[in-house]
């Protein structure tokens, strides 16, 4: 029904713009010019370096035919190029295709052939695998070689362009333009998901722009906070993070490696104010030598994801100067949507109890507009008594595009106006969810998104295999690694050790499963494998192992 | 072009939902429902039961019929009630019409007819007013007497409903609703402008959420911060901090009246952390008797506009332990989109240089996209000479979707693509703007817009007045106040006096002048008053009367 309000009140260049997290560079280079945005070793970029060399790479891609809905596909590690990409690449109107630098030659070459890319921004430490994947790839993108000065790295160049050589070429003041809709694509990102094949999570320009902002929102981070990198920025674009960083006109400190001595280093040295990362990173901090550890001037916000925080971690950090918060999210969702939002009254709780309420996921960020756990079959949400199980689902406008070239994938993860996301939770009384199981086919290791499928689909080519089923198994230091069940053929003397041989030719070494156990699986009445059962298994084998050590 | 990443990638409900600030309430209730959202005198009012309160007036209000597009006016203070509207009206799918506490009965009626009002809520310290504006407005709005309990008001109660009993018996578990739009209309705002007739300001729920957020960003605005109201909520729907507080669970202090003792006793009770208002404010603050003075435990941010804050202002406010930001909008842009954001550089100038850097008007909120100083003729950019004269003017979300019902009015004011303030501003080379001269009929005084052209229409209805022409004068207290220049006829002995009289009568009475004086006024060649000539004239005055007290 037309009111007044609809009436000669259009949209229009004056009163409508699309949102894109670009112009947060183009402002704090604007308005802090001199301040650093970025340190790296020993190198140092200011805000109006840091625009200026993205705009001279968004020149140098856009001279090169690159433009909009082109893939730009980059394997770098957490270092000032990969910031630069994050601008660089939408900013001629393509996008950025970050690729895990963990992965085998064979998915890097399934990426780079499904997202069609046009270019290949690859860091020389990674040149061995790259070239494999080069070879196996359909495309023949164009090879941009990234050589780190600050760490030099011993892999070949594989391409024609050098990474500083083009952007130094590049026009300073290329007119980069808006993004045409802010429905377009900024970033796509592969996850490894329930089947095989890994599927293509398309990123907009709106949803970007909106987590980018909810981070600085949700997580109180104020103007001039520096930012430590020790969350991959492969992962979900590292959680929006290069592009908050900029709306506070903040400073990255980049890492290479997430080392110990590194991280302690800069947090003493740089006044880190702020990172994030897997619980292995904050092992890491804790468990770091004594001699690598430093006194800290301030305090230090710490956002964890992947597994919830363990209470003696929890009051460990705390003696050491950090406060944890706990996030959850997924790649559809660009990262954390979900917020462990602490309440105050529950400083004075025993540390048992607020360890309790911290491993709970949590609630919304301002930036999701619905998160529920919902009944799969009717979508109707569970009673709120922490106990019946549903499925977590979320809605709003940092919820992905969808995946690319995927409308089958699309459809079923959208079913009924939710994203589906596959893991399963309850909702307490006070609305916090907490996730009681993992989408049963994921295993989470290191932070790291491991298919239990694909490690299936490997084993089962193996001649001798009948049948596979894997699942996670609890690890002290991984959180979680794979661990195989596995049928063979009569004949067969197969072991563990020749698995592992098999597997480590045919997909990246992190996701061999560290345990083989050669039984008949447990199936239902109807064949279907009881991953449940499976579970209960891996987790006594973990736990009799943990009490031989 | 269409790209893969156009195609199967649709919006929909899962990754789709219209920006509005209304989840701001759901959330902060969800998350810390016994979190004291509101606190005015002795009535402290939670997130729960803020919610549950704006769901009962939303409930009510669509229960008489109330719905999209329809205008709901309030003749509020900054009391509960009012932060109330700011959600409960948009929750029924109608729009916020607050207006100003100090208009005449003419204006309003004006404003009622104008935007078509359907309800109207009325404190009863404003029954006379609002009595007499009724009684000239054409439609006939559905009054709802609200009564301050916390600070009781003399007038009459106008209609048939009562604030509270409404409340209280709607339905707390209303389901209200998303707008269908995030361009749907949230408010409406009237401006004096620079013609007679106000003109309805459209605000969309995507400009209110975003520049809601804005603040939050541009200020570093913490989670639970304490907000003192200081300036008023009908002033641009209080720069839209009646939704930021929400986005950050902060708690929000109402005060009826700006008082120094008031103010003080809440910095001090409540531990305030922000506020914002004219220099007035400041004035008030720095004023105040001895005793009403306490000393504050907590550093505090005040947000200031409407007028550069002088350098003696600044230092005071600092050695009271007030850190100022100097903010710039219009209504048209949703109140504040423009920042002097402080550069920490800066800190080491004297404090004349720090005041004459911190009253430049600054640089474009996140929220903006595009701020600039034109020349009005080609809309090219000034050069950045801090010299060069032009046309300060916006572009981005946070610009008002136009005028109500006036498409000649919006259609200039956008013309070109960007939204033309009237304010004519310079450049520095850092990209800081500056205003140089207002636009060019608007008089600013403690805070309010008075259109000198209103008031020039009063003048020349009185038979006696040839010729009129108000402009500023610079007031101590006020910042600026009308000064009025009159031609009379021939044979008349009219005095300041008898024009005072007159204009009290046709005029709130904060818009009649302070000074009127009586000669030919100054005109170009083509009878063109020469009002940069009247503005030196009235400033010399005001010097001269300076002189004598």
């Amino acid at each position: 029904m037309s009111s007044i309000y609809d009436r000669d009140l259009e949209q229009n260049q004056a009163n409508y713009q699309p949102l894109t997290p670009l112009t947060f560079l183009e402002r704090a280079a604007s308005v802090f010019p001199d301040r650093i945005a970025i340190i790296y070793g020993d190198v140092t970029i200011t805000y109006a370096d840091f625009y200026r060399r993205c705009r001279q790479l968004a020149s140098a891609l856009a001279q090169r035919g690159i433009g909009r809905g082109d893939t730009v596909s980059v394997m770098l590690a957490n270092t000032p190029a990969m910031l630069e990409a994050h601008y660089a690449v939408p900013m001629c109107g393509a996008v950025l295709h970050s690729m895990n630098t963990r992965l085998d030659a064979g998915v890097i070459a399934f990426q780079l052939d499904h997202a069609e890319s046009k270019v290949l921004i690859t860091d020389s430490g990674f040149s061995t695998t790259i070239e494999a994947a080069l070879e196996l790839a359909a495309v023949e993108p164009l090879v941009i070689d990234y050589c780190d000065r600050v760490s030099p790295q011993s892999g070949d160049r594989l391409g024609t362009l050098d990474y500083e050589a083009l952007v130094n070429a590049g026009d300073a003041e290329f007119a980069w333009s808006m993004p045409a809709s802010e429905w377009d694509a900024i970033s796509v990102n592969y996850t490894s998901g329930t089947t095989g094949d890994p599927k293509g999570v398309v990123y907009h320009h709106r949803g970007a722009c909106l987590l980018a902002q909810g981070n600085a929102i949700t997580a109180s981070i104020p103007k001039h906070a520096v930012y430590l990198w020790t969350l991959p920025m492969f992962h979900c674009n590292g959680w929006c993070f290069p592009w908050t960083m900029s709306a506070v006109s903040g400073t990255h400190i980049c890492l290479r490696e997430v080392r110990a001595d590194a991280i302690w280093a800069a947090l003493a040295e740089h006044g880190v104010t702020h990172l994030c990362g897997a619980p292995v990173v904050m092992s890491a901090i804790l468990d770091a030598q004594p001699e690598h550890k430093r006194s800290l001037d301030q305090a230090v916000e710490f956002f964890t994801a992947a597994a919830p925080p363990p209470e003696r971690v929890l009051s460990d950090m705390r003696a050491a100067g950090f406060n944890v918060t706990h996030l959850y999210g997924l790649t559809e969702v660009y990262g954390p949507a979900v917020v462990n939002d602490w309440n105050t009254e529950w400083d004075s709780l025993a540390a048992e109890q607020q360890a309790a309420l911290k491993a709970r996921q949590g609630v919304r960020y301002h930036a999701l507009e619905e998160l529920d756990v919902l009944d799969p079959e009717t979508l109707q949400p569970v009673p709120r008594d922490g106990e019946t199980l549903g499925e977590v689902m979320f809605r709003g406008n940092v919820v992905m595009k969808g995946y690319l070239k995927n409308k089958a994938a699309t459809d079923e993860a959208f079913a009924g106006g939710w994203f589906h996301s596959g893991d399963l939770g309850v909702v307490y009384p006070d609305g916090y969810i907490q996730l009681k199981d993992r989408s049963k086919d994921i295993i989470i290791s290191g932070g790291e998104n491991i298919s239990s499928i694909e490690i299936e689909e490997v084993l089962h080519k193996h001649p001798h295999v009948t049948a596979a089923a894997v699942v996670a198994m609890p690890h002290a230091k991984w959180g979680e690694t794979p661990c195989a069940f596995v049928e063979v053929v009569a004949s067969s003397n197969l072991t563990g050790d020749d698995l592992i041989i098999w597997c480590k030719q045919h997909m990246a070494s992190f996701k061999v499963p560290k345990q083989f156990v050669f039984d008949t699986i447990a199936k239902t009445s109807t064949g279907k494998v009881q991953k449940f059962l499976l579970r209960q298994q891996a987790a006594r084998l973990a736990a009799a192992a943990d009490s031989i050590y």
